[in-house]
């Protein structure tokens, strides 16, 4: 019988126990913590794997993440070489990633902290020269799937956008700047930096002091903007607290973070110009993921084909 | 010399003056609260003129609104019969309104308010069964210029759109439903309904708790939501408080109110589901309006034609 294992380290696996069952009809899924035949297993799908779950697997096809991260999974030193590891790519993943950035865009853009404390007060003000999104530019760290899809809609909504990826790339109708100047002509060129790349050795605290202080004034929305929708390592927490004091910038929206979750004593929580969220800017529903990884193996034993593998190398 | 005459009412009339100058050179602009010669006024621009502002002016060929609203030239009971009334349609102020609209569809699908108040707690709780924009219904009550350019915003973000409009009207890609039926059939199907019509005999104290109790349950964004960018006079405060305390409305998100600005006793200033802002859902730039109406004044002293005329049996 085929048999999917399931790695799952950080969820109640149960209940992607049964939503696999119902897409993989006929399909034996075990649990890495109960007893299963090895020799059986022909795929397996993780988050948060113990090491060393997927070694000692002789008939494995591929990894599966249950994510659109798999830091996760490179972390685990007795990854099984040459097995193909496969990211989601769900659309509603993708959708409501944009939900979110373009809403804190938008928020920043309008300025709804600054109101919302006015209306604390009871008092009617206005600001006066409120710009509108074509004066906001804004800068995407990270231009895959969810980088170009916030792109598309950042630009419907009038916002003024650029890109930056690792390696080059041609997006339709937005400059992708690339490599180390790349990434200071982007930074500097941007009103609101929204962080969406993968975690990786080069990009592990990349969002540090250095960064911020190349941001432009961003006066229009009281000082710069950051947006970090990429993954905790990627900031690092101490100089985004100075950069707030110092007025380098002038505001964070933040959905990942060093240390998840974010610990209740993190200063974070109660800045007046930081925004918090549990780590849900682009929740995928479970069964859209477990439907997503069924095709992709249905796909794979029939023709062979698997796609959105990751590059080891790089990490994405 | 040509003249145009300012009816400024509720604001410091000075800076417009400037701006008139800049874009009608060799124009006499001249202020309603000053000495002039009455029958050298050709044009007028207003914005809650004293009554009686635009009486005998024998040669007054048009009166432009200072906004895209013009219900306070018609509270004017000797506005001269038979002199074109037309409202600003700015680009500007478009943008801007379809900027707030989203924004604040995209924070009720979000539960913006719900997770600003997990932080203030520091707790790191990710609500369950987060819908994604294709779940909520936006329902949009006014399909002139500016509900046309939301429908498309929303529509690009996800949202299902319908509208309605008091005549029947065709608009590609979104359901416009009319009259008193087709004002049921969309209210009773959205989940957030954003009212952006105009204020008329017809309109006043449309969203009433009648309304309100015809809403659907919207259990996904925690209650139905009510978004008035249009003028306070279209809602009844009373009736909103009271939906928000029975659950009939989940959240209300007001920029207009019955007396502006809002007094400070006001209720809604400090109801946890209840958003104020001042009025600024979309304020258009001044020089952006002033240039506008120049380009008006130009056409009709070439051609004759103006765009925008108010029809005054209907008030838009």
């Amino acid at each position: 019988m085929n048999t999917l294992l399931l790695g799952i380290g950080a969820w109640d696996p149960e209940p992607w126990r049964e939503r696999f069952r119902n897409v993989l009809p006929g399909w034996d899924i075990v649990l890495h913590t109960e007893p299963y035949d090895r020799r059986a297993v022909t795929y397996a799908a993780a988050w948060k794997q113990p090491e060393g779950t997927f070694s000692g697997l002789p008939h494995l096809e591929a990894i599966f993440s249950l994510g659109a991260g798999v830091d996760h999974l490179f972390k685990d030193k007795r990854l099984p070489e040459g097995v193909p590891v496969v990211r989601v790519v769900d659309p509603d993943l993708t959708t409501r990633m944009s939900e979110y950035v373009v809403m804190h865009c938008l928020m920043a853009l309008r300025r709804v902290r600054v109101y919302d404390g006015f209306q604390r007060e009871r008092k009617w003000i206005d600001l006066r020269d409120q710009p509108q999104a074509s004066d906001i530019r804004v800068g995407l760290l990270g231009m895959g799937v969810l980088g170009q899809d916030a792109a598309g809609k950042l630009k419907a909504m009038g916002f003024p956008v650029a890109g930056w990826s690792r390696r080059p790339k041609q997006v339709d109708g937005v400059t992708v700047h690339h490599g180390a100047e790349g990434l200071d002509a982007i930074v500097s060129a941007s009103d609101i930096l929204v962080a969406m790349m993968p975690l990786t050795p080069d990009t592990a605290g990349i969002l540090n002091a250095g960064l911020f202080a190349r941001m432009p004034k961003a006066e229009a929305i009281g000082g710069p903007v950051l947006v970090n929708v990429g993954r905790g390592g990627l900031q690092v927490e101490a100089d985004i607290l100075a950069a707030l004091e110092a007025g380098t910038l002038g505001a964070a929206v933040l959905d990942v973070f060093e240390t998840e979750p974010l610990p209740e004593d993190s200063p974070l929580w109660s800045h007046p110009n930081v925004t918090v969220t549990p780590h849900n800017s682009a929740i995928s529903s479970p069964p859209a993921i477990a439907a997503y990884i069924a095709r992709q193996i249905a796909a794979h034993a029939a023709v062979g084909s698997l796609e959105n593998i990751v590059d080891p190398q790089h990490g994405y």
